[in-house]
């Protein structure tokens, strides 16, 4: 029987995260912080979050010891599954190999957990009682509740009032895991009463809920704050994906001509791509491909400029590919995408050369999911959608280039807690949203004054 | 690092499947036909089974050759893992090994596509263009719309009604793998429209909905029908669970002192039981529990007797345990479980004492199950918390008694689909049935005439 499906062992698990600050060609510009328009001190961004966490996101260090406590956890589903997608290839008629991890098979059903159960940990370590975070689909919130769940910490998620609403299973989910979990904006801050106060009907958005779950933690000795996204140690902690890949790739004595991922805020991404960029700066062959949606295409269209990483300009200003803080996406099913910034490790990559990246409509993203559900039998969440999408035009274009071809991909996790966007899919009541030029053109006068665009 | 996972190989994976009849003590009695009163030949079920299946359901051959066209889906999912869930072992501070085969891993999220895709192999071989089934929360309903994409077999579900729109995101799964589905009743038969005829706001019943599929089967000559437990064939195609729990429990070293799993039909206990009743019957030592709910306790209460498998009146006769085919269970969330009858060979094990049975009631599930969730990560189906419970409790007992104990129980699927029911149990919502003693005891007068209660 044919290979299709690469385990390691625990044995086999990477023990180290990768740093991809010790090989940029490029170092990052500094974060600004929002007040003092001077480069942020760990000092001043300590008080929301654990020193150790700090370190992780100044650090050149190339490789960080992953702790025992967390391998512990990472061990109830990690090494995931590298999968062959043979199916789809005969759908496709390529000469391709397409592969994809699995990393839908975490108990919260997406990478997020990678990073959840790190910061859980240092956190915890460092004496903190809760996390407190925000959530819009509610994939992150999920994930820091489990990864709070196991090491004993309160968790409180202000989840975007209509999603709260709209999707109340993953609102349960986060619950089962023991967290709490408030609709926001929400009576519990001075900032969810001021909001309320304007509009008691007030639907939220991410960036009110950021801004209630950073003042949660502000105001409370015990508790910090926690991101899913965007920051230097998340896409480090991520970075246990590819580094996985590279040992299943290794077993079947396969190299990847591409390597691709859907960007929102960059983690996945990050985490399958980062070691193997690493490789490529070393002399070997890859591409690296990020795919994002055509209404919100941070890194083909944003410039690279200082800007907010939050709406209400309370976060550390950031060098990176930006739409503008204050532009609000279209509502697009893949919520996971809809972010105004990108990791800054990502967008200065793709300042460098060393990584491409493609915008998709979603109508197209969704056609390409239905087609590996149909396939290869697992539902991707619509995020992971645009992966597929951009693994999918990879493989048809070997087969018009009649060439052999080997595609990863990373599977970010499943759509079971959004299969409503694919009724309506099926449905045929989604449609694509025309780029929001002139929204993104308005945004773009409210960059800070720190930095200019490039 | 300790292990606490073992995967296989695709190529370690079983080839043949078990068919306890080869070894079981006492015969099974024959079904009957429900016109004729005498037992039902093959040639009478081939209107809606194809042969090949008939041939299985009948046969007393040992092992049956896996056909590589199942193997090769099977590989899509399976091996599936063997997990020790030593966090679980924590909390209980048990000197018990328990560890558990997850089946939750299939893209449907249960075992139900063990058989589901089997049955749509033969079919498909035969020249069936289409199957008819149906299904209640939807478990397998989207098990076989899974499988019949695989084949490029048309499927139609009726889902009942009340199901239907209560959980519409099992519907939605279905759709996503290009099946039909209709609430039943519907307009699509002439029962349906004879029971909305009566009541047009019907909410349906399982019993309605099998009349709908079988009638649909009986009334097209490139459709047949298909049924997601309860029967021979079924349990045969799930054995592969057992027979890679034996595979994998060896790799460990490790040897259960008891297996567990919840019943509803009879199909998962079934799979994970049947190759460990095998090595019992060949003199190993190992207890085989199965677990049902205390309100709808067909093996632990209901005479082994024959009865009508659907509630029509219209599937054929058949001896096993039974509540009655006219009685309607609680309306517990474990949805399922609710089945009046089970499995002749389950029940037939049951008569012989080579099979224990025990009933919980919900909530006590419940709470295992969100004890499971909180420790393993993994949020289990309503129906798999009753195998949990069943694991706590001897795992606690061991602890009692001073004793090490391995216990082996089947993750039957997962609860992605099912968090309404976890948000009745954490909101306080959920309530304990009693056992409906009346309504059994009125059920069990309408036996048909065949068989005496034994």
């Amino acid at each position: 029987m044919e290979q299709i499906k690469v385990f390691l062992s625990e044995a086999d698990m990477p023990r180290k995260w990768y740093n991809i600050q010790a090989d940029m060609p490029t170092p990052l510009d500094p974060p600004i912080h929002p007040a003092t328009g001077k480069p942020a001190t760990p000092e001043q961004m300590h008080a929301i979050f654990p020193m150790s966490l700090l370190e992780q996101e100044m650090s050149p260090q190339r490789f960080w010891d992953i702790p025992q406590e967390v391998l512990d956890i990472y061990a109830l589903w990690r090494p995931t599954p590298l999968m062959r997608a043979k199916r789809l290839e005969a759908a496709l008629k390529t000469p391709a190999h397409i592969y994809f991890k699995n990393e839908s098979v975490s108990p919260a059903g997406s990478h997020k957990p990678n990073t959840a159960v790190a910061q859980a940990y240092y956190n915890k370590k460092e004496g903190i009682k809760r996390l407190a975070t925000e959530t819009g689909a509610g994939q992150w919130g999920s994930a820091l509740s489990l990864a709070c769940n196991f090491f004993g910490l309160a968790c409180t998620v202000y989840m975007v009032r209509v999603s709260y609403d709209q999707k109340p299973f993953r609102k349960s989910m986060v619950q089962a895991w023991g967290a709490t979990i408030y609709p926001s904006p929400s009576d519990k801050t001075e900032a969810g009463r001021r909001f309320l106060a304007q509009d008691p009907g007030c639907p939220g958005t991410l960036g009110m809920a950021i801004t209630e779950a950073v003042e949660d933690a502000a105001t409370h000795d015990d508790t910090n704050y926690s991101l899913g996204s965007v920051l230097n140690h998340v896409c480090l902690h991520q970075s246990i994906i590819g580094e996985e890949a590279l040992k299943q790739m290794a077993v079947l004595g396969e190299w990847p001509d591409v390597v691709i991922g859907c960007i929102g805020g960059g983690s996945n991404f990050a985490g399958i791509s980062f070691p193997y960029v690493r490789e490529k700066i070393a002399g070997r062959k890859v591409r690296i491909l990020a795919v994002e949606p055509a209404s919100c295409p941070t890194v083909t269209k944003g410039p690279y400029a200082y800007d907010y990483g939050d709406t209400g300009g309370m976060a550390p200003i950031i060098k990176m590919h930006t739409l503008g803080h204050t532009f609000v996406p279209p509502g697009i099913h893949a919520g996971g995408l809809r972010y105004h910034g990108m990791a800054p490790l990502v967008s200065r990559l793709k300042e460098d050369g060393l990584i491409e990246a493609v915008a998709y409509p979603q109508l197209t993203c969704f056609e390409a999911g239905v087609l590996f559900a149909r396939t290869e039998g697992i539902i991707p969440a619509p995020e992971t959608t645009h992966a597929i999408k951009g693994a999918v035009d990879e493989a048809i274009r070997a087969r018009e280039e009649g060439k052999e071809r080997v595609i990863l991909f990373n599977l970010s996790g499943h759509g079971h807690f959004d299969m409503a966007a694919y009724d309506a899919f099926l449905g045929g009541q989604l449609k694509d949203y025309e780029y929001p030029q002139k929204l993104v053109d308005e945004a773009l006068t409210h960059l800070p004054k720190v930095g200019a665009a490039s």
